[in-house]
């Protein structure tokens, strides 16, 4: 039985190291989700209905039917919400991800990332930057004028710098990041930093009006360090999903939550989400703030973790640390050696100086997780539970084991163990 | 006598420590090196006769005398010098760096950079990228051609940018990088991304030619990650010239070799040279090249090591090691617990994340470098010693002992132990 399990997850894991995320165009949302309309929405973590949502996602909620033109303004869009007319589905049903609230709606310009190895898809909304945006559950005139902006202007503009440079890859950024003290999930000023010397020259090359370039590099640039996290998580994104689905693995394909349930899914065990209640993040909390604001763990972005990076990678980006809460040096490279501990391999393409170039912990393995008591470490903003209040804080947080014992015997029902 | 000295060297490191360097301006080389003329160069290192120059330095004077217009061709530069017509003096007595050969003529645009603390400036040239440059000997009519660009095209824009954005900080932009993984001399990825993040505002708001425009970031992005080097040394200069003079005072304040020599200066003795021969450079080559092609140790770039950054901060940049041909990581850290030994301080504004955020080690004490037999160590590029070949490698050299031992002898005698 064990040598099934493992040369299952034997596949399952050379699929996820094989993995080659490319970066190759943008599209609307409804041209990549099948049957998207305008009152479908898309949101981060497994499966969640209107009624139990958070508050920041039910901020972006408000935010997408205004953007989307379906409702003039906050009463109408909770209406509609109310009433039941807004199809809600998981990002991670239709090859995507969303940071915090996830919240994906029909206009919405998606990064679309191909695997060059396995040919599966990833999609991704642009990030917003910082202030008062969807993703934190603002829902404000700006919220959406920011949103149109990026659709508009934008968009039109990544999607030309792309197309015109044939593709960009993503792994060898997030490579070279991990080497600039980047574990890509809560930093990622030096993966944005390459990414915009990488786009740079097409950029200049396709935008003809000056003020255009000005207000995009402006964008770019200013307070947007995490830009590149949403290309990021594609790239962990189609690794997992290219892991997916193979008979008999216990590998981890995706972790997320929706800032009340957090969910994984299992290579072996199909579409099946095991969950559990959102924890709450250990952290430090911006000034004004506290755990009481706090909502509970949000976001897609857990997938980055799924890859081997994030609080995985934490030995490689120790300045994060502090940010985050988490102790010092010594506590950076702790967090790194405990996933060794519940994942199946390493990735000799993302490896950490720090640990004198070894591989980034990668493939978690819920007989692992539940062996050794060992919760994966999630690297995660803190959110308000006010809507539009937007980011207060940063930490880890710990993804319940319960998920994984859940999923360990319903994997034992399946093997009729 | 030991009080005394401590007292002196308290305040000489102080200085160092408080320097702020800002990049405020770009002049052309006559308008800040006084009695500058067509027929002076200024070179990297300690004092040096043409007849005793390398050949890459040789080349250097070559291709500056071409760029000046004096000589029409290789030969007429060749006769000027060999007649004695040129008067050569040390970028360092002249308030400037140069990285390699560090040769600077009158026209070129220099980097103004002035200390907010203690008011002195320090100059160096812009960084021409890799491939057939003037700093490593080049002197073909594309070496001519390029730092005619930067003289017509790059500098007159640059000065632009930072005019307009009133200065820029570099101890900023230093303290980043070494939070991602640079250690500022061989490795400065971070430090010209963050450089170009920026800029690229007031980049694009100030050149009103797109292809202008174009043609400068494809400049600054195109294997040129070492362009921040002659900011970043400009920045060390200014803190090293800051410490300089002060009475007693036993802090080296330039370290500098010129192919043939290396020589230290010392607060407390003038403006007297210390030299020995310039070391053989322990490092991996280039395919191709062997130690038989090297040029030995050269140029100004070890102002960085001075300054507690580059060799000296090699913790904070393990990915550089293996590119120097210096070990793992371990060897990393202990190339920077080595430096700790033979410096006075420790710079707060300067941290090292790897070694639980300790500042870098600054401010060398010829008398610790004796009593210990540590040598600096230096971070740097291998040059050819055949003129117009270029970087063949990169390693780590050491500051020989001897000069500090001399040092501490001319210093003894001036104190009439």
């Amino acid at each position: 039985m064990k040598q099934i399990i493992d040369q299952a997850n034997k596949i399952a894991i050379e699929r996820m190291l094989n993995a080659q995320a490319v970066w190759v165009d943008i599209k609307p949302a409804h041209e990549v989700v099948e049957g998207m309309d305008k009152y479908t929405l898309l949101h981060a973590g497994p499966p969640i209905e209107w009624s139990n949502m958070s508050g920041p996602m039910k901020g972006a909620v408000i935010a997408a039917l205004k953007y989307e033109g379906v409702a003039k303004d906050d009463k109408e869009a909770l209406d509609l919400a109310e009433e039941g007319k807004i199809k809600f589905s998981p990002c991670h049903h239709h090859s995507a991800v969303g940071p915090m609230t996830g919240i994906t709606s029909y206009s919405m310009p998606l990064y679309v990332v191909e695997n060059k190895d396995q040919g599966n898809f990833a999609y991704s909304t642009i990030n917003e930057g910082a202030g008062d945006v969807l993703r934190f559950g603002a829902h404000s005139d700006n919220t959406v004028k920011r949103l149109k902006w990026i659709e508009e202007v934008l968009a039109p503009v990544l999607k030309k710098v792309v197309n015109s440079m044939g593709g960009i890859n993503l792994n060898v950024i997030t490579a070279q990041a991990l080497h600039m003290g980047d574990e890509l999930h809560m930093r990622n000023g030096s993966s944005t930093a390459v990414f915009i010397k990488t786009i740079i020259n097409a950029l200049v090359d396709v935008v003809e009006d000056k003020n255009e370039l000005k207000e995009i590099t402006k964008f770019l640039t200013t307070n947007n360090d995490q830009f590149f996290l949403n290309l990021a998580m594609c790239a962990c994104k189609i690794s997992g999903d290219a892991a997916h689905g193979v008979e008999n693995s216990t590998i981890v394909t995706a972790m997320a939550r929706n800032g009340v349930n957090i969910g994984i899914r299992v290579s072996g065990l199909g579409d099946q989400w095991f969950t559990a209640p959102a924890a709450a993040v250990e952290g430090l909390y911006f000034s004004g703030f506290t755990a009481k604001d706090a909502n509970p763990d949000i976001g897609d972005s857990a997938i980055m973790e799924t890859g081997g990076v994030g609080g995985f990678a934490m030995a490689t980006a120790p300045a994060i640390v502090k940010f985050l809460g988490a102790g010092g040096y010594q506590d950076a490279i702790n967090y790194t050696m405990d996933m060794y501990e519940i994942c199946d391999t390493e990735n000799s393409q993302y490896t950490i100086p720090n640990l004198d170039f070894r591989g980034t912990p990668t493939g978690i393995d819920i007989r692992k997780v539940v062996e050794t008591g060992i919760a994966p470490a999630i690297n995660t903003a803190i959110a308000s539970k006010e809507p539009g209040v937007g980011m207060i804080g940063a930490g880890v947080s710990r993804a319940p084991i319960k998920m994984f014992e859940d999923a360990l015997v319903a994997f034992a029902e399946k093997m009729n163990l």
